[in-house]
């Protein structure tokens, strides 16, 4: 095998209680990447069909996971990066994520799969660092693995696959609005309340007993972040107006995905996900402010062959 | 049946990464109580026999619990409450949520058990907050339902009963000294670093993943308290060395009891905890603290009938 189509998910990290460590992955939504194995050696990005994103691999998300892994084995050949991009950068989704996942992912299954899961995230997370400037597998851990992940530690990394209720799906919307990653993190403060921190892992440590027991009830109990939105849903225009929409059409729980400014829902069925999704076109189609907005089931496969 | 004897365990809250929120039941230590039916209306504790406890049933913690129950049934009878206590006030292994849960346990078999187990907690809860000054449950809660208990909040009570692996052990150390209640709350910071927080909570949520995949090795990666043990553990005389001794007789992991000064560990396996169990009396034994140091199967059972 010469050449490997491949599609690449967008995620949503955070979870409301899980800042920082939980994350789920999507259907969707994603890049579809075409990985190629050439004469010529090193990492060569030949096409991006989208978003005006730089061809020098080590300037490139896909490029420096690539190099990261190819840096690793010693073959006399090299790699071909098409990236096909459908989640726009900066949408909150894990777009650099799926890029970074995408190519070790095709890579390693060009190689006859030297490298498991673990290994692949560990170059990842080299791909992920150019972009977020700091080293963290929250979006790709699920676009890896599938389902929703619990990432215990980077360092040594550790990984947690937690199983995921058959019939949860997602909601998603995209503003169309550029929150800086900066503003995003500066907005936060340095220190909680104790009270805030035994809330938050209170509520984590019961969405995972939720999930492990497909409790829909509890899922919706569980999610509940005291410590991030309070600070980052100031940033993101009408959340509070989405929110309550959403929780009154059905959804089991909403937050904040990623930094923003995208929003993410949980509901039970796809049916309900889909009021779920009218209720939030309701609120967001009067503001002005274009949108994506799209319904999911949770996708447990993660990153995928597609020819 | 006029009469019943019960047995009502110790129990271990906090569990390192699960400040305020988790707890576990122990096999080997509890209180005997005896409850029984009589003529004479209201709550009547007829024999205490050790530790100097107060027979006024409302200055009394089983005392109040069983009010806050006998209150909420319309009854032409009393109740007589006997307390064998074998949990040492003050030791840091739930011996006010023994008292509180017993006899609540032991007045609802009497009754033909009206009250289902969220509703005996509520009672016994107002008996806890007798010994300590503000209602909380995650005594209460392992000691009523036994195995690991996760409160996830006292209003309203949401109690969540996680798995617990088939081979898991518990060795306690019991140093004779006081901490007074006061003392360990006041040396907690109001506020903790975001990092903890995702840390602690990070830990929370991998140990219930763990306790539901019965992985050994990923419990022990999650016994950590990095919020409340840096400060609690300057009150327990040799923490650190103890700390160091059980890890390295191969204990899974070990922290702090409750408010203290017990010291908790969990090992695989019997033998383990047993070796654990040595390690700690070597080390205890040279400090000329008295001490009482025991092992315990966790009680999946919680609170018993005996008789």
């Amino acid at each position: 095998m010469n050449e490997i189509k491949i599609f690449s998910p967008a995620t949503v990290a955070n979870v409301a209680c899980g800042f920082d460590v939980l994350g789920f992955c999507l259907d969707s939504v994603g890049d579809d990447m075409v990985i190629r194995k050439t004469d010529k050696k090193g990492i060569h990005i030949t096409k991006i069909n989208n978003f005006d994103l730089p061809y020098e691999a080590e300037l490139n998300v896909a490029g420096v996971s690539a190099l990261a892994m190819y840096d690793a084995i010693d073959v006399n050949f090299g790699f071909e990066i098409e990236i096909y991009k459908n989640i726009k950068p900066g949408s909150g989704i894990g777009s650099s994520a799926a890029s970074a996942v995408g190519s070790v992912f095709g890579m390693n299954e060009l190689l006859g799969k030297p490298f498991n899961k673990i290994q692949l995230t560990e170059f990842a997370i080299k791909g992920e660092a150019l972009a977020s400037k700091c080293e963290h597998a929250d979006n790709l851990a699920p676009a890896l693995f599938g389902g929703f992940t619990l990432v215990k530690s980077i360092s040594p990394l550790q990984i947690l696959e937690i199983p995921s209720p058959d019939d949860l799906y997602a909601t998603i919307i995209h503003p169309q609005i550029e929150i800086k990653t900066s503003e995003s993190r500066a907005i936060l403060p340095k220190e909680v309340p104790l009270s805030d921190a035994i809330a938050q892992s209170a509520n984590l440590g019961s969405l995972v007993h939720a999930l492990h027991t497909s409790d829909y009830k509890l899922i919706s109990n569980s999610l509940h972040d005291v410590i991030v939105e309070p600070y980052r849903s100031q940033l993101i225009p009408h959340f509070n107006e989405v929110k309550l929409a959403v929780l009154k059409a059905g959804a089991l729980g909403t937050g904040i995905s990623g930094s923003g400014p995208s929003i993410f829902s949980l509901s039970k069925g796809e049916e309900t996900a889909n009021k779920v999704k009218d209720a939030i076109e309701k609120v967001y189609s009067k503001t002005g402010i274009d949108f994506d907005i799209h319904v999911s089931k949770i996708n447990v496969k993660g990153v995928k062959i597609i020819e």
